[in-house]
C-alpha cells in the first residue's frame, strides 16, 4: 500500500490529502459496511454519498440500464429526466416548481448563483463564517476561510452561523436578534461596496460551522430582512438533505425555512455524479433572458435514472424514518456518554447527522480538542468504524452514516466510541 | 411526444432548447445508430459524449463493476484511480506530469483558472471571439458573446481565432503575425486594466469559432508573447481530444504546441460524468500552498474505471486510425460535394471533427447561410442522420461523429447530406 502511496504522489500530485494517518484501502462495500484490500471489515458512519447505502442495487440496475442503452443529453427528449424531476418537485413546497440538473453539488451551488444574479441584479454573496459550498471559483469564494482575505474583493460578507437549539440561551428570540443583526451588517457593507445582496447561502445543519440545528423561526427576521433588499435565500441541501434529518425531506424544513433555490449534491445519485437546483420558475425565467445555458451531463438519462433510484428507495424502505428513529436513539445514547468521557463536551443534530464536540473546559471556556478528536477518528477506524471530523476547530466528530444504519450498528458505534475515547 | 414537451416545460422550466424542429425521443442506441420511440434508426455524426460508440460494453461493465462494489472518492486510496492517471499521463508530453479529476469539462475549465491564477498571481483571462469553454460563473464569462458586455469587468479580453491553414493566405507567418498583433492587444489591456493575463483558453479546433485548423507553429509567437507576460496556456481538448483528429491523440499536437494546463470533458468517460485537468506539478503546487481543494465525485472509482476503459477501447479498436483514415476519405468527397451545392463554400477540420460551411457568395463576400443551415440539419434528420451545427453565423454543419463511424456510415452520410442539399 505504501507503493500506491508513492503512485498517487506521482500521479495526482502533491498535497493531496489521505483521509487516516494510516493507509487504508477499501477494495469492497454493500449498505453500511466497507471491506478493506486485507480484509477487514469497517461500519460506515462517514459517508453519505452512497445515501442508501453502499452498491445499492436498485441504484446499480438504473445506471446500468441507462448506460446500456441510450444515455444522451437534456435537448433530445428522454422520460427519465421528466420522471425524477417529477418525483423531486413532489417533495418540495410548491412554490419550487423547477428542477434544473448539474453533474455535483459545486455545478449547482455555482449555477444558484448564476439565476440569483440574473434575477436580482444584485452582485454580493452572503455566507456563513465557516461556510463551505463547493470547489468552483465562484462558490469556493464563499469559504472565506480558505480563500485569502482581499480576494473576494469586497463581495463576500460573512454572518455568524446561528446558534444551535440546544445552545443555552439560544431560544428563538434571542438566537433570531443575534443572527438579524449579523445579516444587518453584512447588507450594509455590501451595499457601501456597490455589490447590493444577490444570495444567501447556507446549510441548514451548518455542517462546516460545527453542526448546530437552529430552533425554528429563528432565522426569519434575517431572511425577511435580506429579501426587503433585494436578495435570494439559497439552501445547500448537500448534506441534509433526502431525509438525513429524519424528520423532515430538507433541512430547510426543520428551520420553517422556504428558501428561493434549493441545491442537492453527494447523495443525490448515491454516487453517480449528480448534482440539483430546484427553484421558483421566474427565477429560471429571468436567467434564461440573459443567455444562454446547457449543462452535458446534467439530467441525462444515467443521472436521471440513479436521482430517481434513490427517491424510490428513501420511499418504499423507509429511510428517512430509520433515520429519525435510530438517529434519536443514538443521539440519547451519546448524551449518556458524556458522564463517562469528560472530553464530550457536546452532542448537537438530529437524525442522521449528529456532531460529537471534544474539548477542554479551562476557565468555564472551552478549547477546542483538535488533537484528540483526530486521535479519536484515527482510533475508530483502527477499531473498525468509519467516522468524520467538522467544524471551524475540526473538534467535532461527524456521524452521518448511509441511511440504512440500524439499531444494531447504532450499538456497535457506540461501544466503539466508548472504549477510542477511554484510550484518548 | 407532446405530451412529453409539456412536461418538460412543467418541470425543468422555460427556454429549454431542443435540438429539433420535430419531437425527437431517442430510446436505445449502439455504437453509430440511435433507435427513436416509433422504431426509426438515425445514423449519429455528431455526438461526441458516447466517444467509443453509444452504449459501449467495455465501458458499461466497467461503471457497473465499480458502482456494485465500492465508490468512494480520492480521500481512500484506490487503484482505479491511479491505473486511470497513469494510463492518462503515457498519452502526454512528460513535462504534464500530474493529473486532477473532476465532474465535467466546466469543472476541469473552471479548476485550470484556479490553477492559473494561483500560479501566476494574474488575475486576467484571454478566450478566442466565439469560445465557449462550459457554463460555471467564472467559465460562461469567457464566453462573451453570451455575457452581456460590461459584466466581465475588465478581466477578459478576446482574440480572434487563428486562420485555418486552408485559407487562401493563410500560411504559417501571415497567420502567425495576425494572432500575434491580437494577442499583444490583448494583453497590453488586460495589464492596462490592473488584471496581468493568468491565461489563455483555446480550443485547438476553434469549434465554436467555426472549426479552424491553424497551421502548425502559427501560434508559437503569441504564446510566447503571453508565457512572457507571466500568463499560461490552457488546451481545452473537450471535443478535439483523445484521438478525435485521427492524426494525433491531442489537438494541440496537431499545432506543435505544449500547454501549460490540459483540460477534458464530454468524451473522456463516454458519457460518465468526468472532466480533467492535467498540468505541471509546480503548478499543482502553487495551487495547493494557497488552500484546500477536493472534488468529490471527481476520481471516484466509478469515474476512473470508465475514463480507463476509454483509453482502452481507443487502443484496442485503433479508433484514432479509424477516424484518420475515414475522416480523410470523408473530407475528400465532401469537399467534391461542392461541385454539386453551390450553398457548400468550405469543408474545414481534419480526421472525426469536420466543419461543412454553408454560405451565399454575395460580391465577392460570405453571407453566412444560417436558415438554410438549420434546414440541413432538420432534413438530415428527416432522413435518419443526425448533425450539428457551429460557429458565429451558426451555418456550419458540425460532423463529429462517435469514433467507431466506417466507411459505410460516411458513404450514407454523403448520400443522404447530398440529398437534404438537393432539397434546399
Amino acid at each position: 500500500m505504501n507503493d500506491l502511496i508513492a503512485r498517487r504522489e506521482r500521479a495526482l500530485g502533491p498535497g493531496m490529502r489521505l483521509f487516516y494517518e494510516q493507509p487504508f484501502e477499501p477494495v469492497d462495500a454493500r449498505g453500511v459496511w466497507v471491506t478493506d484490500v486485507d480484509g477487514k471489515r469497517y461500519l460506515d458512519a462517514y459517508n453519505n454519498v452512497p445515501h442508501v447505502g453502499h452498491a445499492h442495487p436498485a441504484v446499480v440496475m438504473a445506471v446500468q440500464a441507462r448506460m446500456a442503452s441510450v444515455n444522451t443529453n437534456t435537448r433530445y427528449l428522454d422520460r427519465h429526466v421528466l420522471d425524477y424531476a417529477e418525483a423531486l418537485k413532489a417533495t418540495m413546497p410548491a412554490k419550487l416548481d423547477t428542477v434544473m440538473l448539474t453533474c455535483s453539488g459545486t455545478e449547482a451551488n455555482d449555477l444558484a448563483w448564476r439565476l440569483a444574479c440574473a434575477h436580482t441584479g444584485g452582485s454580493g454573496a452572503i455566507a456563513t463564517s465557516y461556510a463551505y459550498h463547493g470547489n468552483s471559483t465562484m462558490v469556493s469564494a464563499l469559504d472565506v476561510v480558505s480563500t485569502p482575505s482581499g480576494k473576494n474583493e469586497g463581495w463576500v460578507e460573512t454572518v455568524d452561523a446561528p446558534l444551535d437549539r440546544s445552545a443555552g440561551d439560544a431560544n428563538a428570540e434571542t438566537s433570531s436578534a443575534i443572527f438579524d443583526s449579523d445579516m444587518a451588517a453584512a447588507i450594509e457593507t455590501l451595499i457601501a461596496n456597490k455589490r447590493p445582496p444577490a444570495a444567501f447561502y447556507f446549510d441548514p445543519l451548518f455542517a462546516s460551522d460545527g453542526v448546530r440545528l437552529p430552533a425554528r423561526g429563528a432565522m426569519d427576521a434575517a431572511l425577511a430582512r435580506l429579501r426587503k433588499q433585494g436578495g435570494l435565500v439559497v439552501a445547500d441541501e448537500v448534506q441534509p438533505g433526502f431525509g438525513r434529518l429524519g424528520e423532515t425531506m430538507w433541512g430547510f424544513e426543520a428551520l420553517g425555512v422556504v428558501p428561493d433555490i434549493v441545491t442537492m449534491g453527494k447523495a443525490t445519485g448515491n454516487g453517480f455524479p449528480l448534482g440539483v437546483v430546484v427553484t421558483r420558475r421566474e427565477i429560471v425565467q429571468s436567467f434564461r433572458n440573459k443567455g444562454r445555458y446547457f449543462n452535458t451531463f446534467g439530467g441525462s438519462p444515467a443521472a436521471s435514472a440513479a436521482g430517481a433510484a434513490v427517491l424510490e428507495v428513501l420511499k418504499s424502505e423507509s429511510l428517512p424514518e430509520n433515520a429519525r428513529m435510530v438517529g434519536a436513539d443514538l443521539k440519547a445514547a451519546l448524551i449518556g456518554l458524556r458522564r463517562r468521557h469528560r472530553l464530550i463536551t457536546d452532542v448537537r443534530g438530529v437524525g442522521f447527522f449528529l456532531g460529537i464536540e471534544l474539548a477542554d473546559i479551562r476557565g468555564g471556556e472551552k478549547v477546542p480538542a483538535t488533537a484528540e478528536a483526530r486521535r479519536a477518528i484515527n482510533l475508530l477506524w483502527e477499531l473498525g468504524v468509519l467516522v468524520g471530523l467538522t467544524g471551524p476547530g475540526s473538534n467535532v466528530l461527524k456521524v452521518r452514516p448511509p441511511m440504512v444504519f440500524s439499531k444494531d450498528d447504532a450499538a456497535i458505534l457506540l461501544e466503539r466510541l466508548d472504549q477510542a475515547m477511554g484510550r484518548i
